[in-house]
């Protein structure tokens, strides 16, 4: 029996951000510090008496606290994993109480290159400090601590979420009973950091970027924003998808040699479109300093590059999820995750997904992942709590 | 018994690039016309009383026609393919005589975008025709006319050069004993396409681009070019190579957060070293006219999209050539080729090498690779020619 209206049937409905002002200072691994700090986060479904129902969803690189539901009746579009969260979808609002922020260094509200450094009385831009994936879990757990949250029945993520859920695992091993790791890995490939590298290079090289200082010059590096965009867009899906989806289709009729700005193949106006899009709405200074978080991520380096003395510290149980077609992070990836779990003889289950759609999959609503998800997530849920007084009689 | 001097063993020596220009109108495929032409070439070896051992080497993206040797005792890098070309070498300079060429369109001698257009007196620039590799076959058969080949024993090519070959096979069967194809494809993927869209993106977006006239504004677009090129190299590396050569090594000693500028990782460094070196040395027009050759290359459109129908048209013998590691080309698109062949009836030879470094690894003397060229070229040798009057008694 379905008790919502149609409407919201498996929508988190309209929701708002919510900012929490941070006034205690952030040192941060870099050594520098932030004086008070801000995050932007949403919350959806209801937090138990217990605060023993609570989820931690992790962004990516270019994600936000805007993960499931509206901000008004007229949004085009819904967050960013709203095909995942809410009632009755795997990451289940009806028994789950599911906070999702923007990172520190991040565009969409949270403190950041766009925020005004208090020293200086001047916009951060490119002086704002280097960020961590270990600093992105201490906020998120300043943040548990702001909304009473004592242990996360789950933290999850995909891609650089993942690997904050698994930097939760080891660093607050107390405070996480379940960790979810999809699409991602230990570290960056020399790969990975190449691709990185070249996006940053197309950044900082386009003279709109002015040393990071663009916004003083009331300008954007659009350009080299939209180039590094397009790079990571091609690595994010499969050279299966991408035939599938575009073959070598010409946006217009027919090959007219001599006439190349026009006849396009549709690949190429796709990604011009994509690559647009993000160069209007994201920040350079936060893409350089998230590409660099994920760069100089290393799960295992505090322990003499072994991952399984690293995984040694976690107590909670691991759900790692990989695609068969993501060539960024492959399924060989996660299992260097799953083995170091075994090796730590961590509890660990793991599934691959049959999947075209490369990296981006870990977005997308595929039967499998999702219902891989939701069974993995059964188990999390509290135990009903114990009626007081109840007679076993 | 080696008659060579030590030092000249293996190599075809000091040579000198030879230029021939045609007077007689080039109308490309693109409709337009070259009033006259110009291509810059080398040879290697000794052309036979029959002219029957002729070997056309076709170069790929960046390359040229110094193909083997050096041009003086003091140069410090042989030509591109100096490990298979040469006395005793695969391609063997004891037994053919060898053909490179710089292409049309070019920038290291033939006609191209740095070429003065006689009907304005002008750089061509970025007014060059666009060229398709059926025009360079067309202007490699002009050649080979001039050099007295009416048949080579065979045209190789790796990449866009086995494109090249292909496409001689096709449109001068009578022409070709036998065709060399390395690492190449009868299209590009759309994943090849988005690549190359990227890398012309990142040039025509650099402010010193001028539209294509930055001779005339005495500057070149460096960045773009340089940023081209590193997305090119990263796709003809694997990443198993990668992780070989540069792992996450820091160029520096350690990880020093917030001193992001200096701790390059060596990929980073290696690949910016790369593009930087490009960039100096390379025209962006000859870039994008060349990557453009290479997106619309398509060898079965003319035939229906039918790849056997096309191969039906060839006569000459076949090898195709693929690399574990190469995701530009892999070895599924070489047996693509290899289907059609076999569909067409054509004597074919397949050879798919183990090895880790990539699309690269086509230039690169690698044992089974080298011997497989090798044997397969000994098939090709003309027989020695009969001597006349001799007594079989």
């Amino acid at each position: 029996m379905n008790l919502e209206p149609p409407a919201m049937t498996g929508s988190v409905g309209i929701v708002s951000p919510c900012i929490h002002r941070f006034d205690a200072p952030l040192t941060l691994a870099c050594g520098r510090t932030l004086a008070s700090w801000e995050l932007v986060y949403e919350t959806y479904g209801t937090l138990n008496a217990e605060r023993s129902n609570a989820i931690l969803v992790c962004h990516a690189l270019s994600g936000h606290h805007h993960a499931a539901g509206f901000h008004s009746p007229d949004d085009r579009k819904p967050g960013w994993w709203d095909n995942c969260i809410g009632p009755g979808k795997p990451i289940d609002t009806r028994h789950f109480f599911v906070v999702a922020l923007n990172n520190v260094g991040g565009c969409a509200g949270s403190t950041g290159p766009r925020s005004v450094n208090p020293a200086s009385g001047r916009i951060w831009g490119p002086e704002f400090p280097a960020v961590r994936v270990r600093d992105w879990v201490t906020t998120q757990r300043h943040l548990a601590d702001v909304l009473g949250i004592g242990c996360w029945a789950a933290v999850i993520g995909g891609s650089l979420g993942g690997m904050q859920a698994m930097r939760w695992a080891i660093d607050y091993p107390e405070r996480v009973r379940h960790c979810v790791v999809i699409a991602a890995a230990l570290r960056l490939s020399a790969q990975n950091l190449a691709f990185n590298e070249i996006a940053r290079k197309a950044i900082t090289a386009d003279p709109q970027f002015h040393d990071g200082w663009f916004l003083e010059h009331g300008t954007l590096p659009r350009q080299g924003l939209a180039i590094a965009r397009m790079i990571g867009h091609v690595t994010y899906l499969s050279d299966e998808l991408m035939r599938d989806k575009f073959g070598r289709e010409l946006r217009r009729g027919s090959v007219t040699p001599g006439d190349e700005a026009d006849a396009e193949f549709q690949v190429q106006s796709y990604l011009r479109y994509q690559g647009d899009q993000f160069a209007d709405n994201f920040d350079a200074n936060t893409y350089l300093l998230m590409t660099r978080a994920l760069d100089y991520f290393d799960l295992a380096r505090d322990f003499d590059d072994d991952a399984v003395a690293a995984f040694e510290r976690a107590r909670c149980r691991f759900l790692v999820v990989s695609f068969s077609s993501d060539w960024r992070f492959p399924p060989r990836r996660s299992r260097e995750i799953v083995d170091a779990l075994i090796g730590a003889r961590r509890d660990v289950s793991y599934v691959e997904i049959e999947a075209n759609e490369g990296h981006d999959a870990f977005l997308l609503p595929i039967a499998r992942y999702h219902d891989a998800l939701r069974r993995y997530l059964e188990r999390a849920r509290p135990a009903p709590a114990t009626v007081r007084g109840s007679d076993a009689r």
